[in-house]
């Protein structure tokens, strides 16, 4: 498949599976009595901070690079990203010995910074917060150095990968006896998501609903318009994982076709949803992966379905907002 | 089985893991490569604080329960325990409609206390700093009400039910090609640190180590000396899911014939090793389901195998306590 290809089907997403066996975490789906007590239904929790690099992104990472000719390999790859999708293509890099450059914001959560320079990528840092473009700043590169740009959302084999985490719920959530249900997913670009919601496309009972940051909606409002809307400025948000202008080129038309409305939550929920999440459920959420578990706990009515699927996308936060989390009262 | 018996083979394992096929989690095996790092070597982790209840001794729970009969299922059951088997007790007793009364020391930790209670158990409070005995309050109780008494790990049945563990990670260690370990285990009385060596015996490649607390090396003291060895007065530790006084009766044989020498950690240790678990592998391990990780990575050099398996048996740790881990210059 060419990174260059523009639709992507559960065929793909099979693929990516058999490449990511043994090599990705087979995150498994916990419910916890608490958790379904508090938010009135049966919540089914995949927690992909438990992937390896702390996020699902790995997935995809690991998908598109493992999809690259040789050539592509030496020459090396370059991927801009706030830091999940940095880590796990830095990572899967690392372990296929492939070169690679990452285009970071120089305010991207210390912990990101460092694992991904820790993982063994030249970081390249852009002035986010003073608007300067990592689109063009990664295009300009890669095409200076021949680098594959492995875009973090709009790319084929990245969504075939992030897709590999869907085609888990949609056998973990049988196993659970659960056949109806609103899987719920923590959306920025909308990689994760249209994944999800392509390999659970067979299960008509199983709907996706992408949730965001109040501040960052784009999704939301594209959804109900029915045409890519985009955030005005730089949103303000905690939820830096995703925090996105507007969903992807290549994602939208997936999200449009196959998702249920989406939701949004404020980020005094995305870090009261942190704390419960640890005490509960014994998983490190980051503010943008916690999103969805925020959803299901403070916006039930926004829900029909008596069972929900909420996706901890990742867990890359930075010890000091942990410990503003817990001293939350909850 | 009765739970009476007095041994335990890999056969009553497997018939426990059907009994707890669906309902309990099958938490995954997790290698990250920070940890590697850290540890010098492979480290492969097997989160039980994501199992059911927060900690393995839902397994044990589960399988006990389920092989009573109707006659002692309504009459209800009776458990003593710091917190963790209070919890899978409880929880397992619920689910299957089953009375319980659990007997817990006045100092546990809230939130153990919290939690077994919030599963509908009728929690009874001893005097464990003043050293009343949960063993003979438990079975003056149990003959009193008629209820049947689920030891905490001196249980045929529970044994079998911790077993499952192992089952999985011996299935998880093949997948990742991991053939020669040392298994490191957090040991209280031994029930889940026997009943993984029963499960791995037939790889004789994969060791199993039970981990202490360093005032509380009952069962390393006791391998060492071949016999059944005491701590005097109550040790003081914060890992208080292992502290024990003893090995059982019926683990002890069990460790002594299949476990290689025990290992201790420092309670400092265990919360460093808790404030890494958060920030690296995102799991909220508690105290005494920190050791094992704790002695992978403060204490290698009494590891000679290439790789190790550490379970995290539990995270149930108060809010205050996490922050303390977490402000530890790791």
């Amino acid at each position: 498949m060419s990174s260059e290809q523009k639709t992507v089907s559960v065929t793909d997403i099979r693929a990516a599976a058999l490449r990511l066996a043994g090599f990705a975490v087979r995150t498994p789906l916990i419910e916890n009595a608490h958790i379904n007590a508090l938010a009135g239904r049966r919540v089914l929790i995949k927690p992909e901070c438990l992937q390896r690099t702390g996020s699902f992104k790995f997935r995809g990472a690991w998908s598109a690079l493992t999809a690259l000719n040789n050539e592509q390999r030496k020459a090396g790859v370059l991927a801009y990203s706030s830091g999940n999708h940095a880590q796990g293509v830095a990572h899967a890099a690392q372990l296929l010995d492939v070169p690679a450059t990452i285009i970071m914001p120089n305010d991207a959560p210390a912990l990101k910074l460092a694992n991904t320079r820790g993982y063994g990528a030249d970081v390249v840092l852009y002035d986010r917060p003073g608007g300067e473009s990592r689109e063009s700043l990664g295009e300009s590169l890669a095409a200076e150095k021949n680098l594959t740009l492995i875009r973090p959302y709009d790319h084929a084999d990245v969504i075939a990968g992030q897709g590999t985490c869907g085609l888990e719920i949609l056998q973990q959530t049988a196993e659970a006896d659960v056949s109806e249900a609103d899987v719920l997913v923590c959306c920025g670009g909308g990689g994760l998501t249209a994944g999800i919601a392509l390999a659970l496309e067979e299960n008509s009972g199983l709907r996706v609903r992408p949730v965001e940051p109040e501040t960052s909606d784009d999704v939301r409002r594209s959804l109900q318009s029915g045409r890519r809307e985009f955030n005005e400025g730089v949103p303000q948000s905690i939820c830096d994982a995703i925090v996105t202008p507007s969903p992807g080129e290549l994602t939208f038309p997936i999200l449009k076709r196959l998702c249920g409305p989406g939701l949004t939550v404020t980020d005094q929920q995305a870090m009261q949803a942190i704390a419960i999440a640890l005490i509960r459920l014994k998983l490190v959420a980051e503010p943008g992966g916690a999103v969805a578990l925020a959803a299901a706990l403070f916006h039930k009515d926004a829900i029909d379905s008596d069972s929900v699927v909420c996706v901890i996308s990742g867990g890359n936060i930075d010890a000091t907002l942990l410990q503003k989390c817990l001293a939350l009262d909850t």
